[in-house]
Formats: C-alpha cells, sequence, structure tokens
C-alpha cells in the first residue's frame, strides 16, 4: 500500500498505527465478538476507551482538577455558540480578537448572544498575522476573552499568549497539542478533533469547573457544560467511535511525548518556510514572526501557477496542497501526524517546479 | 470468529457485512492511500458518501423535494433543544406526548425554550403504553405536536399515528425504517443514527424545507435548522466516518427492502411475545397492542431471577439483556440488524431458564 502524503487541512493525516490498529479490532473489538460500534457506552469496553481518552488528554495538557474534560459534538462552529451561551450573561460584555476567519465565524455568532468587543481586529490584514498584545482594547470586567491560537486559513499563530485579567477562552482547534504549553491562564481551550486529535465528529472541550457551575440552568441541557460536566461526558450518547480514534491518537502522541512532537513540528514548518525564503518564485503569507508551524500558506507568481502547482503536485502523491477556497494560494497543513518524508517531498517538488516554471 | 448476540438498545448491533466493508477499505479507501477518516469533507470521495447517505434515505423513506435530509450532531438530546429553538416562537404552544422517558426528556428541554402542553401523559403507566389518538387534548393553533414514535426503554410503539392540524415532528430514534411508513403526514422526523441506521455520532434530520425556513435569524448558525440546508449538510464539518457507516447500512437495507425487513422484525419480535404469552414466569412489560418491534421487554417473577436471567444469558454469547437502569426487568433490543439466529437463541434459553427456576 502507498499512502498518499495528505495536505488536508481537515479532516487531516492520522497516525498510520492507528489506522491499522482500528482496522485489526473493527469487527471484533478485543475478543468481545462485537465492534466498538455496536456497544453501549456504559458498558466496560468503552467506559474504558473514555477513560483513557480523558487520561491522556489530563496528562498531554498537564491538566489539575480544577479543569473537565468533555468530549461533544458539533465541532468549533457549536462552541462558538455555546461559549457565550454559557459565559456571556446579559448585560456584560465579551472581549473577541478577529485575526482571521475562524475569529471572524467567532464573533458572529457570539453577536447573535450578547454584547461583542472586537478587542483587535486583523483579519483582513495582508500578510496575515495576529495581534500583539499592546494592539489589545481590552474591556475592563469582561466576562471572558477569546482568542483563536491557530488560523487555518491564513496561516497565522499566536506563539506566545497575551496575559488576560478575564477569563481566557481559546479556539485550538487547529493547533491543540502541537506544543507544549501551560494550560493554567486558559479558563477553557476547545478544538475540533479533526486536525490533530482524531477524526471529525467530536469536540474536545477543557473548561474549569468553577466557570461552568456559574451558567445559567435554564440553558437546554445539551448546550449547557454543567450537564456534561456532571455526567462525566456521558450525558447522552458520545460519538463512540471518534473518540475510540482520539484514544489511540493521543496514546500514540504520549509514546512521543508532546516535546519531541514540538521539535518535529518546527523542523518540518521550517524546512517550507527555508525554502519559500530562499525563492523570490514564493512568497509567503504570514508576517513571519506569526507563521503558523501547522498551515503553512504560500502564493506562486499567478493564480495559474498555483492551479498548475497544485495539480501537478497531487499526480505526484501529494494531495490537498490548494488553499482554502476564501482566499486562494497554496496551504500545507503539517499537523502531527504529518510525515516528515512527506515535507521533504513537497520542498523537492518546489525547488523543481521552480526550476520548469520560475 | 463467534458474534455475540448483542441485544444492546443502543449503540446496537450493526450488519456484518458493512462492518466487513469498513475494515477491509479502513486503511485505503478505494485505492485513495488515505482513510475515509482523513478525507476533506469537500473532497469528491467524501462527497460520493455524503450524496449517497442523502440519495439512500430520500429512496428508503419515499421523500419528495419538500424535505431536507441533515446529518446533524448532538443525538435526539440536541433535537430536544433545536426543535422548539426553530419551532416555538414566544406566545405560541406546542402539544408533546408525554409517554415514556424519552418523551418526558423532549418536554423538560421543550419547556425551557417556550409553552408546552402536555397533550396526554401515560410516562408512568403500568403497563407501559403510548396513548390513543382520542385521548390527545390537543391545542387549537399549536406551533406543532410532538411524538417519540416507539419508547426504546419501555418498550411501547405507536402503530398507527395521529391525524394532526399541526405539524408534525417525531422522534423516530429506535424504529426508524423498521417499517414501511408514509412520512407525508410529518413535518419532521429524527433519530440519533445507533439504533437502526449506523453508529453513534450522526443523527438523522427530515425536515420540511418551509417550515425550517420560518425559523428565526436569530438563532445560532449551527442550531438554525436553515444553516444546515442551505449549505446541504455541509456546514461545517460533518461526522464524516459516522455518515459513512450509515451510507453502508441503508445501501444494505435498501438490497434487502424495508417491507422485508418489517416482515423479518415482525417475526423476531413475534416469536419474544409469543414465549412470554405462552408462559407465566414471563410477563411482558407493554400493554398488547403497542407492544414494540424493537425493544422486547418483560418481567420474571423477581428482580433477582431478572439478574440471575441477564448474567447467564450473557455467558452463553447473549450480552445487553438487562433493563434501562431506570426501570429494571429485561429488554431484548432487536432492531433491523439483529438476526434471526438471536432470537431463536434467546426463546430456546427463556424456556430452559424458566424450566430450571419457574
Amino acid at each position: 500500500m502507498t499512502r498518499t502524503f495528505n495536505f488536508c487541512a481537515g479532516p487531516a493525516v492520522l497516525p498510520l498505527e492507528v489506522l491499522q490498529q482500528a482496522q485489526a479490532e473493527l469487527v471484533d473489538y478485543k475478543g468481545t465478538g462485537m465492534s466498538i460500534m455496536e456497544m453501549s457506552h456504559r458498558g466496560k469496553e468503552y467506559d474504558a476507551v473514555h477513560q483513557e481518552a480523558q487520561a491522556n488528554i489530563r496528562k498531554l495538557m498537564n491538566l489539575s482538577d480544577d479543569y473537565a474534560v468533555l468530549f461533544l459534538q458539533g465541532g468549533a462552529s457549536m462552541q462558538f455558540a455555546m461559549v457565550p451561551m454559557n459565559f456571556l450573561p446579559a448585560g456584560a460584555t465579551a472581549d473577541y480578537v478577529n485575526a482571521g476567519s475562524w475569529g471572524s465565524a467567532a464573533v458572529k455568532q457570539a453577536r447573535l448572544l450578547g454584547n461583542v468587543n472586537v478587542a483587535a481586529e486583523c483579519e483582513k490584514d495582508i500578510p496575515t498575522r495576529v495581534p500583539t498584545a499592546a494592539e489589545l482594547k481590552l474591556t475592563p470586567g469582561a466576562a471572558y476573552l477569546h482568542l483563536t491560537s491557530n488560523e487555518t486559513i491564513s496561516g497565522a499563530q499566536w506563539k506566545t499568549f497575551p496575559k488576560s485579567a478575564a477569563p481566557l477562552i481559546c479556539d485550538m482547534s487547529s493547533d491543540i497539542l502541537s506544543r507544549p504549553l501551560d494550560y493554567s491562564p486558559f479558563a477553557m481551550v476547545y478544538a475540533g478533533a479533526q486536525k490533530n486529535l482524531g477524526p471529525s465528529g467530536v469536540t474536545l472541550v477543557v473548561v474549569r469547573k468553577d466557570l461552568a457551575a456559574k451558567a445559567a440552568k435554564t440553558i437546554p441541557a445539551m448546550l449547557r457544560y454543567q450537564t456534561h460536566i456532571e455526567a462525566d461526558s456521558l450525558y447522552n450518547t458520545p460519538p463512540c467511535f471518534s473518540v475510540y480514534i482520539l484514544a489511540l491518537t493521543t496514546r500514540w502522541l504520549l509514546k512521543f511525548g508532546v516535546e519531541n512532537m514540538f521539535r518535529r513540528n518546527r523542523e518540518k514548518a521550517q524546512m517550507l518556510y527555508d525554502a519559500i525564503d530562499a525563492s523570490s518564485f514564493y512568497r509567503g503569507t504570514a508576517v513571519k514572526e506569526f507563521r503558523s508551524d501547522m498551515n503553512v500558506t504560500f502564493r506562486l507568481p499567478t493564480v495559474e501557477l498555483e492551479d498548475i502547482f497544485c495539480s501537478t503536485a497531487s499526480k505526484a502523491g501529494m494531495s490537498q496542497l490548494k488553499g482554502h477556497r476564501s482566499v486562494g494560494g497554496v496551504r500545507a497543513s503539517i499537523y502531527n501526524a504529518f510525515p516528515v518524508e512527506g515535507v521533504q517531498a513537497l520542498v523537492a517538488f518546489m525547488k523543481d517546479f521552480e526550476k520548469r516554471n520560475g
């Protein structure tokens, strides 16, 4: 079997050993005569998976008992609604940083539900970037400050996070567990799993219990974090198979270690940025100091060349390099599970493509 | 490999051929060098899966273009909130039938969001049942009438549905596509997939487009049906793997045919009800005319005997027969994919168990 080098921004590449294990036990899970998909979410087999997934996240993020680890549904987009429903009471104001498409989407949903102050706005800046801490216009007594740690589409990433008097809430969908991080300054972190944690269909929510407990009891049960905390994320049937793959993926990451993963991620990204910077044919999309280690975005001299670049790369076994339809260009998404060999292949392809077309 | 006879109420047994196909193509989907879990939800491979899943549902339910077919997340429990958020405006009243735990759960969430009239209440009746059409106390001009077609826990099922001037909305989580049905009287039908449609993590929503279009634009995007209709259920990343298994499961059902499936389901249920009725040792839980074809519930003379019955059956390869923790007793969930041989085995076991313990 030949594995494609899959640069998809999400759902994204998974570790091969995770897929192989899932395949081996898909029909008959550990000799039970049943698939993990066919099992009660309250039975002992699934419970072990659920507990392992939570424990792996706790270890990888080094979380204290002040935090709950939840596996919810609906992706980051559902969190764009749940966050203000739970944490933005009438009369209060929430601060949002809008540094790209996902920050902007979060702002749009929050505005349906309460008062929003956009603390910094650089969504449309070219080159793309996130703001500096000094730029933020924060509201005294804000209900919370919401950030997007990595803008998947623009390829801009927060390298250090601003200090915040208000509870800090962060959408980490596209760079969660790609680097060692002290999570204690965050009141809540959430991430759709389909980039660094597993397949689509499950959303990791890590939330401080004291904050969740304060949300109004009039919020529908499924939309209240407190409901899920009280039920240990088993209030209703969870997305069992997605949680199972998340358990295997985080087990794989624990073996490797987040520090090592970060080192490898930096090396992979640097190889691509070096190739871009060594050339006048390729132009990086993001301001250098905010360049994402997860989504490497760049342009070619013309849109036509970008199209040829992506289609030729695809034929050479490097798929999904086309930039997001809203911005164009080229995007190489190189999450934790993306192999170094794929980056080396892309760098070689870039050099060759420039020679032929530069 | 020995397959366990898996009587779990959900997540439930899946067709073996579906599991085997999923296993065969898990690592390398159709020679792409990628798993279906690793693919863009906007790429051609997943798109074909998505389209097939929708088309299969349309064929199996014989739906006109007046209906949208959506694959959402959060299970029926999320629909308990979304239905009133979309269809119960301030000042209006929604009628709900409460004939069991799930009807009751739907009422509880709707009450957080608007005015609810409980049109019939028989949740606590023993033997368990659904109301007759004549019992319903409907509100003139109600926003909608909400039913639960099959109460999974009590084992009571609507055999024919009441006529309704208000839009008829039905939670069919535990008997969807178990029988031929004219869906044209329904304004909306929804079902968590993990009983008759696939694994957990995806919720089928079939909704009349004209009704969905009327919902307020101030509802957060993820919670508005209209958002998902406009995006053909691809507003954000769907639970791709769960939809893929749903596509395979509905493909399997199309081959068999809903009429044939219904005949087989009736036969399976009748074998168990005959065994119950032929004995004074076993007592059926539901009123005869409302007995569920999906969840066969019964009692033994004592709780101690029920415990021994379930644990002994489990050792004999018949698992998950314990009734729901809220009601006790025995429950045999025998959804579409549950094999006739498993029912035959249970009937034989029941006779033998009675002989030894009666």
